[in-house]
């Protein structure tokens, strides 16, 4: 076996010929359906490599469905990935490249899912949630034979545009509003009809993974804006616009995501006169403002646009209801143009009952009582973390609202094995890397506590903690 | 103002000049939002030019809602399309050009919608459906607080496995199967995952509009195979799969969209066959089985598929629920990695709510009962517009199932002046060249008998025919 391994090749080179090695003869069908593979340990005896070779190997080939794990007891292979018969190689599989790497870690299941930035559906008013349901069936009882327009119901697009239009002074209206199927469409939406191939994307350092995963299937070149629990560093913004004349900055600056940070009020204008005066346009996601602990967050960016350089993308499913998945864009009309096409080319729009649903309970006086009584949930639930974590070296920034904390480990953490032993231990958090463009921030997690609930949280973090400590003594 | 207007230029680029002069004036804001613009006579007067071409050049402006047309009276200036203030021209909108034809008819408003492949939302078992909506509440009360898993609820993947398995005889593992929102987003990941710009992908002649979009936005190069009551001319598709090696080809092959056509048995498995041995994917898009007025049509070619050859999108809600949106795609495991990859950053997964309430509905009795009422009210539809289409000298082709008429109006047809006058009568269809991949078929129409109700029809298309009589004596 050794002789397909050239010996004095650097890591990155062992580890692909060790990756396709594997791969080759998972296909060929040497290794059938749900049979164990070689160890770990024997592989790297075998070729006469480091361990981690291997090991980053198979993490990779079980990131791509090839191998799974069972227990403790090592790598398996995952059933339908031989070619179809006769077929020599797969002219398809090689075709288009995508990555997704936050998807990847919530196919994991475990016990401990500090890695899922979800609220826990206890924390939802479900019971009145079906009444709405059931009063919606009354008042449209046609609701699920139409479909919705592309753009979206028209009275829950007026009822958005008179809601903004109210809570922050500014006109928005329902013609400049585009209900998608959650944020996710819209992020992806907005990148195909915005960033061609080798356009610069500013992307804030760190950043939501799946957002860097589709800039980067859309071609961008990306470039990071450090954030900070003060905001961004405007010089160097302004500096990075008149170097790389940016397409788009895609922001997310309140309660931002992974790290909790929000921009403060004094940066949002200058920062919305600066893309003006650069032509960048501003992506501004905004998924919970309404999940804050003390004080509601400074005014979104939007309502300092007169110029109209800011595309205003807010998610309203994840703290009311994830199973409707609505959120909305709201922009000018000439990108609304290009958007209304890609969306009408990408579903039928978004369905008219979730519509229905969310713009009746929305809207509704019990909605103001969900949201306070998930604010003081959640600041329980973040202060159960926050007491954990004080009995621990580690640092964070603690946020004024949403759904994460953002750890820095100390710099002697190896992540590798800190995720493969909290899997083991069946805990899930996101690793600092999928969350930075430039894929470093290797002793950095986020985790999330939202989604356990409080013995759960007490229970899981004791356990992670006990777990690194064993790991690195 | 005839200055800015080449007078010797070739008719197109008359056309694009006018375009340009107009659009340039909206742009500038030297026409406000709502104004009147100058009228058809007016402006070929001025520049000396047929009216055709002005008239040609407001429709494109129509169709990119930069005008609109109010009553009869002529156009107006759509607002919301002025520059930003001190923007000297939009960098943005030059962006990514979709098209997406189809949507842009369905936007037409009108009385009688020949131009709507839809279920009558009458039609449907409304009072039923939310029984089983008020049902799903009670046996999942966290429905709305859960995400579905990307690839779908798994108990709706094993009722389908279950379900093709039994009705077909034929292998189907829920693990093969996604559950996407809608057809249209299936045919928007698989063309995203398998197509790159100059890949060839052969299309039937005519196809379903937006599959023509989709395929030509991804920079696919497209090659038709003519379509017929008889099927396609296999010689020809296996001449075309030696000389271009295609990717793919999409195919609606049982009672096609626009033609109603539906590809014979003994075609499919040689199909399928040579399909296999040319390592072209086959994407079967099966829209309505189930819609037949006499026997059911032909298995699927998925029933044929040893190879793993076929992907097969099976839509459901265009004939259960529009406003559920749920569809699926089978395919090998191999593609199906790549799918969901994609789908997990196109969207959070097809809402839960919708998944759930449609798995209760269609494996229930009433179904059946549904289905059978629905065959014979769509067969009367079908006769009435067969019944007055009787008195033209037009033809066409009586389809065993589905929606639509594909009709065969005399060669001395000019297209524009009957889609004109016939909005104006408040009648729309969808014009044969936007189903052409050549844009060709400029004699042919798609009518549909689904939308309106037997009155409707019997009235609105009597009014077209005598119309097209005053139109065209």
């Amino acid at each position: 076996m050794g002789k397909h391994i050239t010996p004095n090749a650097n890591s990155d080179k062992l580890f692909e010929q060790i990756y396709d090695f594997l791969l080759e003869r998972i296909k060929r069908g040497e290794w059938k359906a749900n049979e164990k593979l070689p160890s770990v340990r024997a592989l790297a005896t075998e070729f006469t490599v480091h361990r981690l070779t291997v090991f980053k190997a198979y993490q990779l080939l079980k990131q791509n469905n090839m191998v799974y794990v069972k227990d403790k007891s090592g790598y398996y292979v995952q059933p339908g990935n031989e070619l179809p018969p006769g077929a020599q190689q797969d002219p398809i599989i090689s075709a288009y490249v995508y990555d997704s790497h936050l998807s990847e870690i919530h196919q994991v299941q475990a016990s401990y899912q500090f890695s899922k930035a979800l609220l826990d559906p206890n924390l939802l008013p479900n019971r009145y949630l079906s009444d709405y349901v059931k009063r919606v069936f009354d008042l449209y009882p046609k609701v699920l034979g139409t479909y919705s327009t592309t753009q979206g119901d028209l009275e829950l697009r007026e009822a958005l545009s008179h809601y903004f239009t109210e809570r922050y002074r500014c006109e928005l209206s329902s013609q400049d509003i585009l209900i998608t199927s959650g944020s996710q469409e819209a992020i992806d939406l907005l990148a195909r009809v915005l960033v061609r191939p080798r356009d610069v994307v500013l992307l804030e350092r760190p950043t939501y993974s799946p957002a860097i995963d589709v800039f980067q299937r859309q071609g961008a070149e990306i470039v990071p804006i450090e954030i900070t629990p003060y905001g961004y560093c405007l010089e160097q913004v302004e500096e990075l616009m008149q170097k790389y004349k940016p397409r788009l900055f895609y922001m997310n600056p309140t309660f931002q995501n992974p790290t909790g940070y929000t921009v403060p009020a004094e940066q949002r204008k200058r920062l919305v006169d600066m893309a003006a005066e650069h032509q960048c346009l501003l992506i501004e996601d905004d998924s919970n403002p309404d999940i804050y602990f003390e004080k509601a967050p400074p005014a979104p960016f939007f309502t300092y646009d007169t110029a109209g350089y800011v595309i205003y993308i807010r998610s309203f499913s994840k703290y009311i209801a994830p199973g409707l998945s609505i959120a909305m864009v709201a922009c000018r009309p000439g990108i609304m143009n290009y958007l209304l096409k890609a969306k009408s080319l990408s579903d039928s729009g978004t369905p008219l009952l979730n519509q229905k649903i969310f713009l009746h309970y929305f809207f509704s006086e019990r909605m103001q009582q969900h949201l306070e009584k998930l604010r003081i949930a959640l600041a329980i639930r973040k202060e159960i973390m926050e007491e954990e974590l004080s009995a621990t070296s580690w640092q964070w920034s603690s946020p004024a609202g949403g759904f994460n904390l953002w750890i820095q480990l100390p710099e002697s953490t190896i992540m590798d094995r800190l995720l493969a032993s909290s899997r083991e231990q069946s805990i899930t958090f996101v690793p600092g890397s999928i969350c930075d463009p430039l894929r470093d921030m290797n002793t950095r997690i986020r985790m999330s506590y939202s989604y356990l609930n409080e013995q759960q949280l007490r229970e899981g973090l004791r356990r992670f903690i006990s777990l690194y400590s064993e790991l690195f003594p």
